[in-house]
């Protein structure tokens, strides 16, 4: 692993429940090596979380003759050249989001670990919450006909802090909330409804001296003809972790949102035929037939935030072990690179003011 | 007044109603006449809501010596010619949303109506929700800072029935659901953060033989540097009448949804400090030191969408009788005017695929 | 009408505005008199509601020849006497809740005036809430299948403060919450569910030197075998006005909460086959096809609390028309004894400790 | 450890967790033993969570030498005398609630768990439900003032069906909603209000042929003046884990619902002066100066049921080693009996219907 901090703590979690949780596991992860720039730190990390070894240069994790999964939990201008060096060492690969900090680098990041031959995760964990899947699967049955919308926002409210400073700095991070919340909306919208057809917005900074965006606004249109709105944001103050999205289809709609993690809300139009009582159904996910929840607990009894990564990781080793493949559930370096594709078209038209047509290469 | 439907309908009870709530009324109205193309159908509304008198004509109603005040509750077509003429004749006037089918008439009417030198008010009536009023007046007060965001969408779910057929014909409405539905997300941006300086979006038709937009979708930056988004839609499935907005300030944000009229949330960030309990707070806007509840029921006895009416139409009232003026409450014709000036760039945009500047004639 | 304070703006209210909106009416109500004591106020409240002439004598009210109906919205210790009088005279009547101080005063109420053979109303006026006729109404239908539990409360805060006089004074009101409040949920217990076979609980007086109810608490039993919980309190801090109630049955359950009237939510377990997404409904009560609404506007346009009287005064227009009866829709005497006897069950659990009960009297 | 099903699962995945997330632990918890009667289930299971061996009989467990804590995970039958037997070895102890079938049984085990002089903990793990927590901390500090109501019900809906038999079992299980859900409704109410003086309420059995309670109601007073509910069923149709809990008190009021574990409903009647948008905040409790949240995620980031037991069994290794009391933020045997005590009272209610009041041995 590279990186021990929050995305660390989270992984490093989930290897280690996940084989508790979702048994039996295709493989059962060890934990042989994180890496962090300092010493102490990482090698505190490495003690708590229950890494065998720590190491203060990611090159001796890549290249470590014991290690199979590579994951990239560090910050974003670490996420390419570490993950295509243990590719090439023929290590799976897991990274966390965004792939690149522009689109040129998660392009070539996802082409030299896909001509490396290994299995590669790009961390969309939110994927991997059950309501979402539940909600992929219930707009993949046709059960909310025709897709005419998608409005999707991801809210949170410390950008007036200084905190996380390599997030605020455009070599580092590339982009602010457009790479950082924006490229979750992304990877939703596409998951959900479609590939992003184009895209017309604009990005925000509110604090002049900061050299990435704060916010971003969108007006896009999808591939299939569905139409909607993307947004991100560090400064709607009071919304923590609000990672909102609506979908509205011919013969229903679905509503989430991240700060109620295990809840969907879910209207059909068409229930049954002559019933009055329709409405948004306030869904518990937490049902044995959802998706993952077998793996837990009784009806009502709701999992957390870290929990998607158990059953992303879960999902991987999966994929490592032969049992399935990580698409179309799961998120790969395609994937990766096609987000950041949309996030470069909402750059762009933000500086030129034009609709721009996003345009994928393969 | 004109027409006898779904407008009229409300309009007419807002005049029977007001001396009943607000008293001392400024001026007690009297229903002295209503016209609609139907005679039979008018002649009923007539003696439904109480109107002396019914005319086919609406000429007859607007030169009647007896009439005072011109309302104006017909279809969009019908809004700028009757609206001048009673006007010109030295009648105050209320008209409708939009206030033309597009920015010139809109233009056109204000600047005529404006000349008679009459009292005239745009019937963006959700600027008399209580819960609207509370929010303006928050926002006024600083109490949110300085405004980051604005995002308001206009959701209903009609727009796969045949009904209210004037409305899917441009010729008659002059848009859809953009006129309809965002003309009223766009005065609320306007009253509740200020000018709307660019818009970047689309509209979007589904059903192909409509000669209007059945939505639209705008990302849109402020005079005043906010940075937002616009939507409306016909074809949001489960959403009834879910005119939602939010708007988020360094020290506070507030959301509403009319679904919900007699309800604010509204989160402070600095509410006291030390205080742990931090949250968006579900404000049931029903107290005595909120706008307009004195002259109701005492808390938690809420309102329907109906008084929203009886509170503008008691404001014009007040104009009228020279104890205050329609603005900047209200909406006056500049306010309709103004609206429509934005309706237009978001189809402009669309046509363009480029940002809109939007322009104001004075 | 007797009264114009808070109930008698309500009463006189809807009807002014129920031929409006409810036509064609059964009947159109004349406002001809309004009593109360003092004789300035009550002129005052004749001019602004309507009335033709006022009084400071009730007894000249209940006498006029012109009266057809006699409105008591008076307080409680001025509801028999009266009531009794108008009904003598000849006239139909409706009288606020409670019947009576306590279930002898309600009895003799209902004797007297069913004797008298006129229409009579106990104004229960929640029972015209569309949410609330709707749930009755999908109870009745077996869509609950076997009523298992009702937990009813109202809760309200206005208790620490020293205004509504007479509601603290037993002499004047009877009891506290229990007769104004609880009267209410008791009410809706009995119309929702059926007849309370039995009561264990007590009386809470917070303020030491007040000779009523400061709130009360019971666990009941029903008739047909459900189980449930009661209350009422004056000292909910932050509850408004808040009716709450949950029905829970062995198909479905339903819950409600009059600080969102317009709303109700639903639960079906057997929705339909293999359907993943249950859960509570949040049923918008506007729909053409629910009850009351197709008076008023299309969906998702919310009423006020204020046309609960509305619905009831049509109500009862209806059967003084003889188009229809009080019962089992509206509440009669008999239904407002009935809730008396409850109440005075649970007075009397409180003051011996034991579960008593409830004996009605024919 | 005894019990390898719901409760067995969850307690061993906290002792796996606590020290990743609450570093550094005061111990660091090794898996030694797991027993239970089916020798091939347990032995996966100890192979599945991580303990080194299995047995079939827990008296093998009870005298392991390697073991310092005994946790009683299995049914409500097997609590007493394997706890007891624990605690005689000079192991510590955690009992899952109820602490015994009745008063009697509970009484004996404190008892005798209190004279070996160990360390022992029941399991009421809503306790370490950080909004819980956060609710007793702002309780505690006088910012609710003086506490009337407290009205808590654990409702869910598994009742009709034919699972978990031993539940149904009065031999084994003792009593059926009351003991299994009410339990915890109790001992949150002592825990946020304080104890309970007396109660009057009954029991409901909806399936004749059952031997324990499908829910009980009762009214309750409190030592302190406080006047509320308790109630508990398993037939309440789409609640599926619905522990909800109002408290009001003179200056505010906080309301729970553990099926939103992550959040707290806080009012607060004197804010700031002059504030007028008062009402219930909905507190997302994870921000880092919320109870346990410094240990696990930024704001926002919800975290699972599962958790309570992380906290909960972190705070007993926490008095195991010296550095604090299980009491009072944990609840120790003698919680575990007073809690059984109100339930007998709740019994004793049922079957005499008096009000009896709760009489505690010491």
């Amino acid at each position: 692993m590279l990186g021990y901090a929050f995305m660390g703590k989270a992984h490093a979690h989930a290897y280690r429940t996940l084989s508790h949780m979702m048994w039996p596991p295709p493989l059962v992860p060890e934990l042989i090596a994180i890496s962090g720039r300092d010493a102490d730190k990482v090698a505190a990390a490495a003690t708590r979380y229950g890494f065998a070894t720590s190491a203060t240069d990611w090159r001796d994790v890549v290249t470590d003759e014991r290690v199979g999964l590579f994951d990239n939990s560090g910050p974003n201008h670490l996420h390419a050249e570490p993950t295509i060096a243990a590719a090439r060492a023929g290590k799976h690969v897991v990274c966390e989001k965004p792939l690149g900090r522009n689109a040129d680098e998660a392009y070539e990041t996802w082409q030299a670990v896909g001509d490396a031959g290994v299995q590669h995760l790009c961390a969309f964990n939110y994927r991997f919450v059950p309501a979402v899947r539940l909600a992929r699967e219930i707009i993949a049955s046709g059960d909310l006909g025709e897709i005419h919308h998608f409005r999707g926002s991801y809210l949170q409210d410390w950008g007036a802090a200084d905190i996380d400073a390599w997030r605020f700095d455009q070599s580092l991070a590339g982009s602010g909330a457009l790479g950082d919340l924006g490229a979750h909306v992304i990877d939703l919208a596409r998951y959900l409804v479609g590939e992003i057809a184009d895209v017309a917005g604009h990005l925000a900074t509110f604090w002049p001296e900061r050299t990435v965006d704060d916010a971003f606004e969108a007006a896009v249109r999808f591939a299939n003809g569905a139409s909607g709105t993307l947004e991100a944001s560090r400064f709607a103050t009071g919304r923590k972790n609000s990672l909102r999205w609506e979908v509205n289809g011919s013969k229903g709609s679905i509503a989430f949102d991240l700060e109620r993690l295990n809840e969907l809300e879910v209207h059909y139009a068409d229930s049954r035929p002559g019933e009055r009582a329709q409405g948004f159904r306030r869904v518990l996910v937490t049902e044995a037939d959802h998706p993952f929840i077998a793996n837990w607990w009784p009806p009502g009894h709701i999992i957390g935030w870290e929990h998607t990564f158990v059953h992303e990781l879960h999902h991987l080793m999966r994929a490592i072990a032969g049992q399935g493949s990580v698409t179309p559930d799961g998120a790969d370096f395609r994937d990766g690179y096609r987000a950041a594709e949309v996030c470069d078209a909402i750059v762009s038209s933000s500086a030129t003011g034009e609709r721009v047509t996003v345009s994928y290469r393969d």
